[in-house]
């Protein structure tokens, strides 16, 4: 008699959205799955890369709308291994970071379902690449913290207190679900000790065709524009040149349009 | 008369060293460049990936012996994409966390020279996924501080008062280059507030088929064996579930061989 195949759970990072960003065993397993139970941030590119053979189903909520809760993503993936099926979990970025690995991780271990975790490029670390930045650089940056500014305002009596222990000259901030209350966030941060003139740069969709950018100083963090999720902001004097190339870029800009218009 | 072709240098992330951890836009790259540069921690099976057409170069340095300086990188990296050639500067893991990209970027910048970044996977992102680790985790973890512990020791006033900062509950530490000097390591951490017996990993060589990986507690970082280079620390609350895992593994392979010890 045949023993059952046995199922198997990947826990996949899909990258930051462009679809060359994935890594090849991500590919490979996408072509290769029976199942395929992604987030809804992993765009329509990256799904077209499974396999004919491969259920896909999205367990995201998005826009308001009701998605699979924790719970009932946990029960799918249990169920469809149990029977010996394999399962890639399609998530955004890297698992690791701000995925909920953890929950998932848990609830496979406590059902007894082998799995394993194939990590991504993360979001804040594709937003770096894509603005020419070093996160870390010798000369003024020893150290990447990577947060969630959500996180620091659910926990209200500490909010100042961790971006205070956060602030430091030679640190690179990653500020994942930065919202939209910039305000706010500039006033605690300089509240916490942060330089008016710290440079910071937010990107939406970092990889994306629809990847979307801005430079800015903390001081004037403010006027930043309402971007679209995902989005990353940086902070830090790792920021420094690309701060300076992106000025220089829209100064010039302005010098060719003054000169179109003095021609007209 | 037709323009000179265009030269252009891709500063790349060759991930942690499993080929298949590579991102597909680095594969593609490999296989077209006309120039390869790469530190000595690629290895051979990613740099099997290039094009029969590419220049090879190693420019690291290794086993004490005298490699490349930076400015005999930035120009061979200049001189190639000037003559027109498209360049692969490969590094290991991703460009940006302590890969010296800031001053590659720079000497481009300054020479003119166009370049994209083009992110991979870093070390402690592959070494938390190869022991099912999320790094962050909304009930226990709600950031990752990712530094050096060379870069502490170097700065000898700053020592303690750097982990101060960076000691907190709910962050897990990701310490690249740790060194081999864990009990002072020890010391430091426990200085800096650090719990006795809060979970610790060390990955050496991650994704690679010779990783070699142990977890322990940092009161008992000094008991941890030397391991090969490149090596990252993993801290923290988030590593508890991959502790006790590992935990019960050793004590199930303990009582097997108890088992086969009693029955001979």
């Amino acid at each position: 008699m045949k023993p059952a195949a046995k199922g198997k759970v990947y826990l996949v990072g899909a990258g930051p959205g462009d679809p060359e960003l994935l890594t090849v065993k991500a590919q490979r397993l996408l072509a290769s799955a029976a199942v395929i139970l992604h987030d809804d941030l992993v765009p329509a590119a990256i799904l077209a890369l499974a396999g004919r053979q491969a259920h896909v189903a999205s367990v995201g909520k998005r826009f308001g709308a009701r998605g699979a809760t924790q719970a009932e993503i946990n029960a799918r993936m249990i169920e469809s291994a149990r029977s010996g099926l394999e399962v890639v979990r399609l998530k955004g970025g890297d698992p690791g970071i701000f995925g909920r690995l953890a929950e998932e991780i848990d609830a496979l271990e406590a059902a007894g379902i082998p799995f394993e975790v194939v990590p991504g490029i993360t979001a804040g670390i594709a937003a770096a690449a894509s603005l020419g930045v070093s996160l870390t650089d010798r000369r003024k940056a020893a150290r990447v913290v990577v947060v969630t500014n959500h996180q620091a305002r659910t926990k209200q009596s500490a909010t100042t207190t961790d971006w205070h222990g956060l602030i430091r000259d030679d640190s690179t901030l990653v500020i994942y679900m930065p919202g939209h209350d910039f305000a706010s966030l500039r006033d605690e941060l300089i509240a916490a000790g942060c330089a008016l003139d710290m440079p910071a740069a937010i990107v939406s969709r970092a990889s994306a065709p629809d990847q979307r950018d801005r430079f800015t100083i903390v001081g004037e963090l403010d006027k930043l524009p309402r971007m679209d999720s995902p989005a990353v902001l940086l902070i830090g004097r790792s920021l420094d040149r690309a701060h300076e190339r992106a000025n220089a870029g829209a100064a010039l800009a302005l010098d060719e349009a003054e000169l179109i218009l003095s021609s007209l």
